[in-house]
């Protein structure tokens, strides 16, 4: 008989111990002791099944599925002593449980392999992970919308190139923002619906003998049924890319508005102010008061599209270990749901205590006075009768002394003897009026308010 | 008055007219020519729409309907002469149906601006690109599944890590694909119908004061609705990034596939034979049957992915240059999509003339005889009373003869007292036989077929 | 015998023809055309080389040599007509060749493999590439040191957070742009040192038995040497992807030079404008003038990156396919050069035609009046004893009413009893004086000037 | 006065302190602690500099020297508590330094800025991970030339598309990729020169105005000279970009290798079985052995490709918490190098263990007896006057009898009249000598022995 103690865990088929670096870069736990609630919720499931199938007894499987519990309680309050000689998640506790319970602990892995096992943990993991998503995502809304709300009517200049284009609203572009994440939200949903499927019972790859029911195992953990095929259920893991994919549209976005909110809050700008609780100072420059937590989402979000990508590509259906025990858990995880969560939280708290200056909104609109009417004042002179073309030349010679010596833009007009023959004097002041702006991107977005 | 020729298309505002390599980074018509289709269907709707409002005369409208199914006649016939001096496909297709119908040509034009224009094209393009991968993804799997049923009982070798591990069945490998394209052909859906609404009106940004009517072009556009925010209209391409997402994950599934293929189609495997038109040869080596149309997909997978990832991040909504005119349909649009559509069609024929040797698959699965039994024997040991550390020791003592000198597993099995004690001779015969797989793995399956 | 219709390119072998999707997808003529010039010249010194070996006649060593002059002048006016029935550039080019000169044609392919033809095709291309890169760098260095040089000692405000933190000079602020370049321009020209072997001789991937001169071809097409191993000449395309991470680095760095300019060029900012020649305007705003050109970079730099990355990993050297005939090429070659060398020429032409408002910076750094000098008034209130901490309040408490009401800082400090006791007015005064930090910035980068 | 208690770190100027969230986000000692070692370094060097020059007293100087070696001796030891909320490894060094050698340790950070100083440690250890690549690549690539002297006659069939080309040697195949990694070797190096400059000095942004000697420290760090320019010292981190480029093209080698090396240990193949010490067994499968380690290398080489892509595009150089305090060293720095560190030594491990098993190789050669020949029958065939076409044909036709039946080619050309009438017998039996070969790939490569 071969040495049992040459391989702590593979028993005698190695004639030599693994070398150190191999136990370093095999042990999994390092990450995926992240997945211990969703291990035990899944063993103890299992272990339910297997005593309603006669495969253990009751009190064995009662043994097994308290003690799990006692074993989550111990990992919960950090009194859990995690080893990477056990390499994963799975091993550390069934180890723990072997300790508490004794030997029915050893019967708990019957009927199934640690690949069907991660695979379950893994997904019940990314599903928590799109439950938060939504919350989260919810919460950043709700702020925008509450922003959005009350600066409805403050006039803004919208930009195109960071250039001003024409007047909005403050809430308007709050809005494009609760759009957007609106989306985000219903692609995290629509991913969640797509991952609840049981792969347990899949085994290695190809099932097992034992009269398993994975109708009780799939129901119990909240699964919608379980997964049709035993290759697809422990090779795949599409359903972390796709959520992560969701992560990245969304990161995306978040760090759009985290880039307007850096340059609304510099001096030049000053749209808004970033509250304290959100800014750092600087050691050295006493006067400083950096937007450091908006400007980190820029980062950010390139790490959770980073993370998002390498993935699986090329790994055929054997490559196991590429993507069942550790890399794809390892790579796709954990750092960019983690990222997300924090940037969402983050933004959520910016948005919501952030001070607006609507004045310096109007103020900036104007750094070249009335300019920013240029498209209302040609459609005036093209419905005028004036052609196209000419229109084009009345308005942009008098927007050239605008930015050549900051005169105003609609005193230009008033002494621009052509505009006032096409339009009279009257008309081109009213197109210099805001409220016309505050209404009218009301009603385009009016239906919106209410509906997240 | 400053002179109108110094800039052709943008009139007095520019001194200098811009310089060649200007011309040359700005005209985007070298690839969103193909956008042309869509780009007249939406200026049709908007011509119609813009008649039935009474801001076009029906006479106006009606020329410019016709004059534009002219420029798309002659834009399919290769008849057209696209100008890179007209920057885009909007103004090359304006200017040449100005060449047709004259001067209403012109009108088309109000209350609309490329920034609408743009995303409306585009979105009504990946559209149709999301329509077509649903089709070809249909395709493959039906190729797979004829696969599966024909080889439904043909027994093969399950791998772990490229290492021979438990019998499966080739019917039950191809499902496995099914699967897997049934999701993605399920998050193409999702995208679809996440992305189709209307951004038409939106106009430059802030939506236009002339009394469209926005439910009219979204519904001859085949738009659910108009899109709610016209910020997020013109300044959000997320649509492109999810359907690119999926198409991403599905050429991950792709290069699992064409990665199996590969090995397969070796001298060493030969599971499969690539039929000669998916096959090329060498030129100095007559023998050479390369399976390259397979192979050359890991490498378009990459491409995929890598195409769906730049994107937008740090693009604040005023960038519109970044997202609009150029640089994301440039980017993320249509040579990921065509090589997505390019991947699915190729390997659908792959799939479907490749001819099987299942006798083959027999032979390698006794490359070390009888060995992949090795998990049947071990449960059987237990269910037979004996702990499963001793089991372990009693199957890898004489899997180890079979590694080292290539004897037969079964009949080592039957030499060794203590597994006969256990087992008897009749059980350990049992034990290798095939039929028990084909009907094991046919129960797992099973319910799977037809449902595509 | 078989038909040899069946297959045009590969004779006999293949029962059947390809598909036509097949000729679609195999065909690398629409891109490899690019690498005509490299291919010619790669031909030309195999056919000197056979010739001097013997292997040739010169007569037709002669011959070809001729008409391959021809068949690149051909290419060169646009009169050669490329088909995708011949697949490649190499079998396009070899095919009119036999047209022009008849039966020698044929051999020139002797002793050569399209696989170490296409090794060297793409080799030489990338050189080429990298020799235009290097070029324009530093183009792009001397328009940034031109501006240097002209604003030396124009004070602006520097920036953390895109908030005011220190006064700088817009001299040394070019320079750190130059500096970075330069970088580029040595990462350039490392990669191009070690790309610059021959891979010729390798032939298919195992050499050949004629005795061909491979230091001949090497010194001919201006390699430093032949690569030293057949299987790594054929199967690494590392070279490649050396110049694109280099390329994609540059882009980084252009990226954020072009970011800071749109920044720059706004309304509210206006430290520079775009020369109209790099602006375009809008079509329904006509005071619009946008720092286009810019601003697309930001987007263009993702597309170099992005293409630097998928590449070759996992494909092991027998995957010819994936490196050699295609996908490499296909992928990470041309797109992303031409885009780094866009954008570099672009961006030398706006830095070099761009107008600077050195009275906006001055302006600018003043929105809090003072504020920019706080760190010079704490590091003198410490160096005149008061502990860190006091003078971090005391500095505080004075910065906070310039914020809140805009007050000027100098008359605030001027107000605090504590602050004049510490440092006397005289000394308050010193450290508002401009020419300080023109004087102190210019030592730190005055050694940089002219080193270009 | 406001209320010094309001924030830990930055004193009064903020009226709230910070939200939980906040500390969590900002806080970097997570990942910065690996910087101990360097910022320790850093500062003993900045504090005998200041001592020198007179800013600091040499007792003071003296006691921070001492005082930073226990505290780098408390680390090593894991004696030292981290804290979150003293944010990063500059402050909890800073602070721990205050408790040991009390009121001096507050001179420390005169003359210096938190930018500078972190822009100093991560070059540092950037450096340092240069270092050990180089030696570990070495180690490598010893591994392979000792694999390679071993096998330098065992003739192996050379592959193009996993299909039987033309034979090499093993020792062939091995130096190719010594090749190859002696050029990611000399990668590294470039790398390493370019970026061994030292920030220190640039403090904030702008320099300081203390009489510091930046060549000292320079030099005391082995830094070759000073960066020139303040801006570009805290605000790129190009350099090490740089380096995960080059990580990312070796981990591509890598991958390559780790793909052949897990198909030649396939039962299919088995030209190689990994040593027991790096592969691993299965809990349910008492025969396995999988060559685990060797396999999950292709992840990870994907792990550092996409570590090395986020990085900094548009980030202006005002951002600096984007690229300074910590996203670009949280990203692109630890996990990536770590990764490779890991990869390289595994490899070198398995490399230097592995059995090999030539006898397989010619094996496996033979899988279509002889067809392996082909291209030297062909050339054969042409040398002695038949046209090429005949002879394709020729070949062709011998083997596709060998295809159809697996009968020898060499014995299918001695029955086929042409060829023999063109060749002769004993040419034919002279064309299957794998002498030859041996020879023939020996002459190649053997100048590459010895020069690692």
């Amino acid at each position: 008989m071969t040495d049992k103690t040459a391989n702590a865990m593979w028993g005698g088929r190695f004639a030599a111990g693994p070398d150190a670096i191999m136990e370093a870069i095999n042990a999994s736990i390092g990450f995926d002791q992240r997945l211990a609630a969703q291990d035990i919720a899944g063993s103890r499931a299992h272990a339910a099944m297997l005593a309603a199938q006669g495969i253990l007894t009751t009190k064995d499987a009662d043994a097994i599925r308290e003690g799990l519990l006692t074993v989550l309680s111990e990992i919960e309050t950090g009194a859990f002593a995690f080893s990477t000689a056990l390499e994963d998640i799975h091993m550390n506790v069934e180890a723990r449980l072997k300790e508490i319970i004794g030997e029915p602990a050893g019967r708990l892995h019957t009927a199934r392999s640690r690949n069907d096992q991660i695979a379950t943990d893994f997904r019940l993991w990314v599903r928590d992970q799109a439950d938060a998503a939504q919350e989260v995502l919810t919460a950043l809304m709700q702020a925008l919308l509450a922003q959005a709300e009350a600066g409805a009517d403050w006039v803004m200049p919208g930009f195109t190139h960071l250039q001003t284009a024409q007047p909005v609203t403050w809430g308007h572009h709050m809005m494009a923002y609760v759009e957007m994440l609106g989306r985000d939200r219903s692609r995290v949903a629509d991913a969640r619906t797509r991952m609840n499927e049981s792969p347990l019972g899949a085994a290695a790859l190809a099932g097992t003998s034992f009269p398993i029911d994975r109708d009780a195992t799939a129901q119990a953990l909240g699964f919608d049924r379980p997964m049709a095929n035993s290759l697809d259920a422990v090779a795949d893991r599409d359903f972390a890319l796709e959520f992560l994919s969701a992560a990245a549209i969304s990161a995306m976005h978040l760090s759009r508005l985290a880039e307007e909110l850096v340059i609304w809050s510099s001096a030049q700008f000053r749209f808004v102010t970033m509250s304290d609780r959100f800014s750092t100072g600087s050691s050295i420059m006493p006067h400083k008061k950096n937007p450091v937590l908006t400007e980190n989402l820029t980062g950010l979000a390139r790490m959770v599209r980073a993370a998002a990508l390498p993935a699986m590509e090329n790994v055929a259906l054997w490559h196991e270990r590429d993507i069942s025990h550790s890399s794809v858990e390892r790579m796709i995880g954990p750092d960019a749901t983690i990222t997300l969560d924090f940037a969402l939280h983050r933004l959520a708290g910016v948005v919501e205590k952030m001070l607006i200056f609507p004045e310096n909104m109007l103020d900036n609109m104007n750094k070249f006075p009335g300019l920013v009417m240029s498209q209302r004042v040609l459609l005036a002179l093209t419905q005028a009768g004036v052609s196209r073309e000419d229109a084009y030349v009345m308005v942009q010679r008098n927007a050239l002394k605008v930015w050549e010596e900051r005169v105003d833009f609609k005193e230009q007009l008033l002494g621009d003897a052509d505009v006032v023959a096409a339009l009279g004097e009257d008309a081109i002041e009213e197109k210099f009026d805001m409220g016309y702006h505050t209404k009218h991107v009301d009603t385009i977005f009016k239906r919106v308010f209410g509906t997240t």
